[in-house]
């Protein structure tokens, strides 16, 4: 077990009707409001309403139509809002876009200058706007973590910037507002949850308390996802997800662990490039990565995780079950809709090696669970196609 | 699953040597500091000497001495301190004992009488000073909660109190302190965890995040402990048992869940009447008391825990599995070194009825995972003789 540090402030409201809890919560921060959200669906779920009728003593700014992957250009606009109005909190209802699009305005406020400096690191990040949320979605863990991931697509860039003054104030997590959540979009966020686990749990250093945590989370996403998608309104299979979705992020599963990851620097680069959901594209790497990764050296946490997340049974032929947990991860995101192949997104192979090398170099890959150069990286989007 | 608020700041400094970042933490809260401590462990250990070198810059008041079962005393004497010396913060070096009596002073600091009124309720807790800790043993997770247990030996009381001030605000958790508890200590300390993650556990409601975390804990008490007790020094081992103490009592386990304990107030009337150890307390009552609530009712969870934290294979015969459970928790507990009846610590039944009043309204036990009346506790009480 390694050092560690583990300080998460954010105080969690969970559960139905816990967006009462706002007002009395966001007085203690001030009176300017910068409510952020995406496309409307807040709007058409009647979310939108019930919060700014929740919120009436306070003076609201807006800054709608967050993309999906956000980009900077929205993160300018807010600091601009920011700065003009002198707002003293930024309220982000929505999902892990909207969330991480408001976490690098909190900090653009203060900063003068084009705001992808911050996320470069050509400019430094010296303090934040408070950060309140309105969580509608299980999937980024963003409600309760200090990292944003801000898109480009001028430079083709999508990339990681982290901060403790970045971490929410303050999470509503109601299950309820994710019953609209679309099929589709709940399985890409059950995807994203599951390579969060999956990305901390394959590690160098092995650590009982946490792994055990995470094949618990682990179990959860693969009991509870084909129940909400059966039936959007299990209002227990979407609080399971919902939970599990910020405990896969908050640091706990990373306690006295490296946190050297794969696949999600993979993945930043096929949204950076094409646009795609991260959820669908980490369902889509995921696997492979396992299997390309699966030797001598790795076999034996592939088994524990084929035993103690898919309840298969400990067997002599340890490569047998290592594949074998990899055949349930690729069934599984199959079994829940999402692609198993680059193919359905309509991508080729076309700029596999320009993606690779900013891959290695960005994700430090060299340093990854199982170091990864521009090759590897290349070859396991090949198995993708 | 219930609603439920989430809220945990303490700074968690885990590792070999965190207690070096503690002059530049502390030295946010002011300079003057009153160190706690137990019954001079740390002394011999040469934690005390290595703690006053390191805060050499800052200005140290003392209160040794605090004794297991932290008496109201103690309390009365270190809130004077407290406001003669215009003391800053609270430096508790020690374990769960030395840091509920640090608790308690932080908030009687701020309290014109005795400091027993912030117990029984009598007196509100209006402010507290702010409070740090460097653990030296992994029991109770007073380090990371808002609780303390405070005994009063003049009315054979052992209460609790928690407020939100009272939750640390730094905690050192160097593995390494912990190299010097007793075997005795050390499997007490684990009974208490254990006893923590089972109460929390057995509950009307049942939500599968936290139990499936809740059983990983409790198989990582079930597989570190033993390896502590034979190396005293493996730090692994030593730091797994300390993280686990932290989690169990953090309030993760009761995330929408009821958090209606039984064990706990049944030995806080043992400990109140005989000062025997915490944890060894529970050691004995907490089998018993499984098996008197076990029924059909209960059955399912208890082969939950038989297969998820014992690794026993499911079977038709519910009882026979639920029975193995709570054998292989009483053969455990013997094979730590714990009692297994009361009798060996010299107590009979003389006060039986009493403690069974006490433990039934203190604890609310009519509104326990089972509710218990007076003469069920009789029951349980009897059949730990």
């Amino acid at each position: 077990m390694n050092n560690f540090e583990f300080c998460v402030t954010t105080d969690i409201l969970f559960g139905k009707g816990q967006e009462e809890m706002l007002p009395a919560k966001l007085a203690a921060y001030g009176k300017r409001i910068l409510l952020t959200y995406g496309g409307g669906s807040i709007k058409k779920s009647g979310l939108y309403d019930k919060i700014k009728n929740l919120l009436n003593g306070f003076e609201i700014f807006e800054l709608g139509g967050i993309d999906p992957n956000p980009r900077v250009e929205s993160v300018n606009k807010g600091a601009k809002i920011c700065r003009k109005e002198n707002i003293d909190l930024i309220l982000a209802v929505g999902g892990g876009s909207t969330i991480d699009c408001s976490k690098a305005i909190a900090a653009a406020a203060f900063y003068d200058g084009d705001a992808w400096d911050l996320i470069t690191g050509k400019g430094k990040i010296t303090k934040a706007l408070p950060i309140a949320v309105v969580l509608t979605i299980a999937t980024t863990g963003s409600e309760m973590d200090q990292a944003a991931v801000i898109s480009n697509m001028q430079t083709n860039e999508k990339l990681l910037m982290g901060h403790p003054y970045l971490l929410p104030k303050i999470a509503v997590l109601n299950p309820e507002n994710t019953f609209t959540v679309p099929p589709y979009q709940t399985a890409s966020g059950s995807a994203d949850m599951m390579s969060h686990i999956i990305e901390t749990y394959f590690d160098t250093v092995e650590a009982f308390v946490p792994d055990a945590i995470a094949e618990g989370l682990l179990r959860a996403v693969i009991k509870y996802t084909p129940m909400a998608l059966q039936d959007p309104e299990d209002y227990e299979a979407r609080a399971q997800l919902m939970w599990t979705s910020s405990l896969a992020l908050n640091g706990i599963l990373a306690t006295g662990k490296s946190f050297m990851w794969s696949c999600h620097y993979i993945e930043h680069e096929l949204s950076a490039y094409y646009d795609i959901t991260h959820g669908a594209g980490l369902a889509v790497i995921t696997p492979k990565w396992m299997r390309y990764i699966l030797s001598d050296s790795t076999v034996d946490k592939f088994c524990d995780y084929a035993v103690n997340v898919w309840g298969l049974e400990r067997s002599e032929d340890k490569f047998k079950l290592a594949n074998q947990g990899i055949d349930y991860t690729e069934k599984f995101f199959s079994k829940i809709g999402l692609p198993s192949k680059l193919s359905e997104f309509g991508i080729d192979d076309t700029k596999f090696e320009v993606m690779a090398k900013k891959a290695v170099e960005i994700g430090s890959l060299k340093k990854a669970y199982v170091p990864l150069e521009e090759n590897d990286v290349v070859n396991i989007l090949k198995m993708c196609l």
